[in-house]
């Protein structure tokens, strides 16, 4: 299973493709779409949408996994930041992908073990879990970072479904990876 | 030339689309895409940018204008609603338009003339400008009253460019109907 992992942002986005097989995961590829902020928004927005669509045409992942962003005290940086991660999002659901969301929290938990983890720690265990010869940059290791959190909440699913935790009854059940109710 | 509106919104995004023959404005089509609240986001957001691409193929409009959101008092709605924005701007990016940006001021002015009009205002100044039957719902008035803004825009950008205020050297100029500078 091939994951697409996205840290949106409109002046950049970053993105981390890895490969699961069992446990086992693998490092694809990464790295970041940048808009030009002399640009203007639509334009900037076509940017990311192109691009990413560009990424998922390459690499062709399976699934994909999108950081939830946290409200910024500037309103009008909030608002931009939900126009870049609808672009992404657009891009992911016009190649009919299915996306899982995660928090910044989660995902340092699931790479670095606790919520209160530094970028520092996130690239070195990044680098560490996909065996790479050096960390790789924030955005990138924080797309790279969402993916992996993504293949390890796929086998918490799994798991669950398996060990019967998920009953049909319970109104929950698990589609593409991801657990619907 | 044939003008599409939009006035953006995660549950219900307005569409209204006009065209314009020199002085001259009539009305074409207009309605609502609207979201199921209990759908997830990207879901939600596929809906926006699936149904507004939609929208272009069968009016096939040459300029789109929509309107600049103001900013929430709850930052988690004002994301949501960027997102919305994100997806709208998409399909419109998607089909290779020429996108302005218009504030809900700036509509109200040119539809009602003055920017404290309420919504009831605007949907009757939309309804004698277009000479309907009847007053449009407002989100469908809300983005009828973005075209009927751009075409009166683009008037002004025009005269200015014939009067000479639009000199080669200010560095600004007129490309698909927008000012660029």
């Amino acid at each position: 299973m091939k994951i697409l992992g996205i840290d949106p942002g409109l002046r950049i986005t970053g993105f981390g493709v890895i490969e699961k097989q069992g446990a086992q995961l693998s490092y694809v590829a990464s790295g970041t779409v940048s808009t030009p902020t002399e640009a203007d928004l639509p334009d900037r927005l076509k940017i990311i949408l192109k691009s990413v669509g560009e990424i998922i045409e390459t690499y062709r992942p399976d699934c994909a996994a999108i950081e939830k962003v946290f409200v910024n005290v500037n309103p009008q940086s909030t608002l931009l930041l939900g126009q870049a991660r609808g672009a992404a999002i657009c891009a992911l659901v016009g190649a009919d992908l299915a996306i899982s969301e995660y928090t910044a929290l989660q995902v340092k938990q699931a790479v670095v073990g606790h919520g209160k983890a530094q970028k520092k720690q996130v690239q070195d265990m990044v680098k560490r879990l996909l065996s790479l010869p050096a960390p790789p940059k924030s955005d990138a290791a924080d797309a790279l970072g969402v993916a992996i959190c993504h293949a390890n909440a796929f086998d918490t699913l799994r798991a669950m479904q398996e060990a019967g935790s998920l009953k049909p009854k319970s109104g929950f059940r698990i589609r593409r990876g991801r657990l619907i109710q």
